[in-house]
């Protein structure tokens, strides 16, 4: 079996406080989780479920590995800030990819340091 | 439509960096997701999936959380850490409750601190 793993991006130029970004990383790892291929999800659950945070330095930076997973097949949810506290409505926060292959996964997002 | 959300306590009588709170946190999220019934959990998905992070002090704090959450029959979810970075293997991080009707989570958790 293939060694799977899910990772979500955190934008550091926005200001968030430690429970603002556990939510939208939550947020972005349970959307992804309910769109993931049934088998797949299975077998990441039964691996323990790895998750790994890392850092993206803007918006931009985002929306590239965003448009990498995309190309890559990798189920992937960017999160929209509702903006009732902390931050501006609409503000895109972090991007969650996988559950995925983790040689895929790393292929794309190797090179980011951990959040 | 009752309004519905989720809760994720956080022991903050540990260290843990951002980055892993928000994995743990996200665990205990994508963990209660999985396990809770499919219609309530269509209707949180539909209306923003709602989410919030709580502060406990201890372990004896998040379990007690956890017999409430129990006698009350709302999914729940204790994340024991796999202790791979950071914590001791084994140490209980967050406990998530819910999705499940945010009166009911209110009565039980209602008197906690954002996080």
């Amino acid at each position: 079996m293939t060694n799977l793993k899910q990772v979500i991006l955190v934008r550091t130029d926005i200001k968030m406080s430690k429970g603002k970004v556990a939510a939208q990383v939550a947020h972005g790892a349970v959307n992804c989780a309910l769109s993931a291929n049934k088998k797949l999800l299975k077998n990441w659950q039964s691996t323990g479920m790895k998750k790994i945070t890392l850092k993206v330095e803007s918006l931009e930076e985002m929306k590239k590995y965003q448009q990498l997973a995309d190309e890559n097949d990798l189920v992937n949810s960017l999160i929209t800030d509702a903006g009732h506290t902390e931050i501006a409505p609409g503000t895109q926060t972090v991007l969650c990819i996988g559950p995925g292959p983790e040689i895929q996964i790393d292929k794309i997002t190797g090179d980011l340091k951990i959040y």
